[in-house]
């Protein structure tokens, strides 16, 4: 493509509401243009990127056996009524009525579709398995759109739905979709994680969450780096880590702490390790008894200090679903003291206790005293309190502890999800009776999996983590073009003109995608550009190499070192050997 | 594609609320499944025809210098008001709140987005011309959604919009699309027909219809065999019949017609030819005076009693933009008379005359005589009337007479319109302030042209141009898939099931898309999916055959013929040149 005949428009600065670096890049870069917030044009230069990544997934979608349709945007209310997600969604989703009056949804996902084609479509075990997919625009209406295209109102996903004649199949075509997306983000040239995840609203039982591995990521992810353990921080196990406690050695005393209400001041205070001391977390639960009146019920967490509350695993504690922090009047009134000096021993109202793994291990711990600036040091279980009732896995995991499949330490990354697999079990077919004939002529429901990949937010991801402060710098495999052809004096040197032509007519017979830079530009806004684009191939020509029959190469991702010198001959083979790697190996 | 592993679901019978065969067939064929009134999931065999005609669309926008982006599904009503199509669109416009209640639409076309992304990208008149383009989902709120995806709700469409600093440049760049657009529907197999168009309420100057050829179409086109003239029937210049007006041959006369309203039976009782006869419609214009107070203008048209009325042209006449069809009562009050006697001489009250181009030029003849029962004969312009003061293009063509283009005679037609170019002038630019600095460096709006494609509504017209009693004929370069492969016992004899899968093997490796039909089905139930799915080329193997090394060879065209058998080794050269004459020819 000639740049003049394509459509390059790139910015100096990037506009100010831009939070993140990949937003900043796509703006600067022309790659997106805003219509409303969380909605964007994608430009010429986006839209190629757009569509690499669809055909990778396309192929490998397909190569996994599974089938591709094409399901509205613009989907009738009373599916979704069927399901339940009409009255269970907020406002995210983005509700609409025909000029008849009638409901209809911006379809942000498309369970209730497919479900209603299965149940047309499916009638005997011998159809089965099935696997459908289609990449098609959705909308969720965010409260807060933001990051570009990583949390954008309107964006392109690629959505899977498999049926299953039982949890067997299920599970083998769950697999053959991890696989299918490890192949995919492979292909793309992404450095990615597959972790275990938390279901979240969408029930099921199974998921895993693939995360472009990014320093900006808004999610945690704990893995191994000896094994193939991974998991949202959310969901990742954490064991006690004392595995046995030792007899108590000191007599609890009461200690003053004067001002000390954290346990990191605390320990320092008493001059003792922050592992020997106990936070206090007040939780309150809303419960409505017989009549509608509500009454909060008071829980105690207690954590080692320097621990973190995981609030998913809280919510999974029998009784603590829905849970919310407790009000400082309710402390007051169950603990007789002001927050920071808190603890299990003597509250001032009975409160429910839950305690971590490995506070349930701990020995001579120290913890808050109900007493404004005093804390109890040398408390321990069965001596100074009860043995623990209910222990429960309430922390996030931390780095450097043993991995829970035991076969090494956890390591911390921050991630990006651009994918998702769930195993959906029944929980759409029941809602809308979607069933099968099984072998004995019986109706059974479908086992259905599901399978997400956001699209454009791919494009944001990517960014996140290949940039640099020049601009973005584009796996091959996504790169809009791989070649930029940046010729010095093209527009008035014949002799560069003439070898710029027969390299650039000679690489797209080669099958390469080259852009050939003839906007007349100077080098170094030419160069900017290019770089800012993130093409991960850039060869110069200029008169003075050419004289010798040489040209400049130089790779987006080494820009820092100084470009190697080519015969004219040399480059095509050159880009060869540079591309050969990220061929896609054939499964 | 072996159809175990794909999805095929073919109907017997069509549901019953399908009125037109393509409808009833695509339901029948599996292409599409519906979601709710004119909203359709494109099912896996439906989608493989969208894909090639997007692929084609596509290589020939490209190949005519357009360049593809991506404009959102859901726009915001502010770029929509500005325009003013936010008030001036009916409820066709699917209207839509965020959570913040903010106004928002479906987009059923998208002049607002790329005006806006004009007039911030497009600086100079060196930046021009340029012609973006995208193939997305559309949405128009159908009072009465029918005929499946020809007149349904949400559909796909390629719609490019073109930017210039001068009319002479958008007049080019309306070529090129005219060309592509001929190139593309030429690619399709269709058979096709440009014609002038009316530009209805899109405003601007020239535009065409592109539109399939089919005896269901709503839409009727005059045109000339012997020359390239060819027009919407509403907007085709009817010149007059009759090149003078012979002299008064005949006295007038008040004759009795008794019960002979309508001219057909007055000619027949008179004993005259129809075309001896004029016909007086009555309209009325509601005026509104300063104060408000709406009177009805009445207006008299006259026409020759073969000819009918166009509306569209009517509307034109200055004076009878939003005509109406004046109201029995009106005409009372006018003429004094029931509607079927009624005429231009003697009225009781002046009417506004506008005589058509032909009845302008005719003498002796006849029309009603505002009297019931009674007519007038030798009826003559400057004797018994004053000489017409309006005379105007009031008429339809019709088949036979002479084209305006003076080089044939006009035939008729009727068709699907399937695509629209247009010159849009500066309605949007001026509107949404989108200038340009001229070479004088002075700001000018951008003259705009825009170019649609109704992708899904192709699928619709194909299939009424092409089918028979058995189901769809596609045309190769739409068809799902290219070759069908019917082995007989595909899963029961060995020597059926090797053959079989080399052939397949090898029309594959040979670029071929072949559907093998290894579903196991009895041969009839085969042939009739495979003819209902219109696969344009059959192959069938059976024992019987293969023992003298032949398979049957049928085309869908031409499925009433007798198969051909061929040896093997000749399937795939067959069908290369059956193939061949349809290869795209390299522009």
């Amino acid at each position: 493509m000639r740049a003049s005949q394509f459509f390059i428009s790139t910015l100096k600065e990037a506009p100010a509401d831009a939070e993140v670096v990949s937003h900043k890049l796509m703006l600067r870069a022309g790659l997106i243009k805003r219509v409303s917030a969380g909605i964007y044009t994608y430009m010429p230069m986006g839209l190629r990127v757009i569509r690499k990544v669809e055909q990778i997934i396309r192929e490998e979608m397909n190569r996994a056996g599974a089938i591709e349709l094409l399901m509205p945007v613009i989907q009738p209310a009373e599916l979704w009524q069927e399901t339940g997600r009409w009255d269970k969604m907020g406002p995210e989703l983005m509700r609409v009525k025909d000029r008849h009056d009638r409901d209809f949804i911006v379809q942000p996902t498309s369970e209730e579709v497919i479900t209603d084609v299965a149940r047309s479509e499916i009638k005997s075990y011998r159809q089965l398995p099935l696997n459908f997919y289609h990449i098609q625009t959705k909308f969720r209406d965010e409260r807060r759109p933001r990051f570009g295209v990583m949390r954008g109102r309107e964006f392109t996903m690629k959505d899977a739905y498999s049926f299953h004649a039982n949890q067997a199949d299920l599970a083998r075509e769950y697999q053959n979709m991890y696989d299918a997306y490890t192949r995919i983000f492979t292909r793309l040239g992404l450095n990615f994680r597959a972790v275990a995840a938390d279901n979240g609203a969408i029930g099921g039982s199974g998921s895993h969450e693939f995360h472009v591995i990014a320093e900006t990521g808004e999610d945690v992810l704990a893995y191994c780096p000896q094994s193939s353990y991974g998991a949202n921080l959310e969901q990742a196990e954490a064991h006690s880590l004392l595995a046995t406690r030792a007899a108590p050695a000191q007599p609890l005393a009461k200690t003053a702490t004067p001002g000390q209400s954290k346990c990191e001041a605390v320990a320092a205070y008493l001059q003792l390790p922050l592992t020997q001391t106990v936070k206090s977390i007040v939780l309150a639960v809303d419960e409505a008894d017989e009549t509608g009146k509500i009454t909060p019920r008071i829980w105690l967490l207690l954590l080692r200090g320097d621990h973190e509350l995981n609030e998913v695993k809280v919510g999974k504690v029998p009784g603590l679903a829905g849970f919310r922090f407790a009000t400082e009047v309710e402390i007051m009134a169950h603990f007789g003291c002001i927050p920071g000096y808190l603890g299990p021993l003597q509250t001032q109202q009975p409160v429910q206790l839950v305690v971590d793994r490995t506070v349930a291990n701990m020995s001579d711990f120290v913890c808050g005293a109900n007493a404004a600036d005093y804390h109890y040091t040398g408390v321990n279980w069965g001596r100074d309190l009860p043995e623990p009732e209910i222990i429960a896995d309430l922390r996030n995991v931390t780095a450097g502890e043993p991995s829970p499949d035991g076969a090494g330490t956890i390591a911390l990354c921050r991630g990006i999800e651009v994918g998702h697999v769930f195993q959906l079990g029944t929980r759409y077919s029941v809602a809308m009776k979607a069933t099968f004939l099984d072998e004995q002529g019986k109706p059974q429901p479908l086992l259905m999996g599901c399978y997400g990949i956001g699209v454009t937010r791919l494009l944001g991801a990517a960014i996140e983590q290949n940039h640099d402060e020049r601009g973005m710098i584009w796996p091959t495999a996504m790169a809009p073009f791989t070649v930029a052809l940046c010729p010095v004096g093209y527009d008035r040197n014949e002799m560069v003109k003439t070898a710029t032509d027969q390299l650039y007519t000679a690489l797209q017979a080669a099958g390469l995608e080259v852009l050939l830079d003839d906007r007349g530009e100077r080098p170094g806004a030419m160069f900017a550009d290019m770089e800012l684009l993130g093409i991960p191939h850039r060869i110069t020509l200029g008169e003075r190499g050419l004289k010798e029959g040489l040209v400049e190469y130089v790779q987006r991702a080494h820009i820092q070192q100084e470009p190697c010198k080519l015969g004219l001959d040399q480059v095509l083979p050159a880009l060869l050997a540079a591309l050969a790697p990220i061929q896609p190996v054939s499964h």
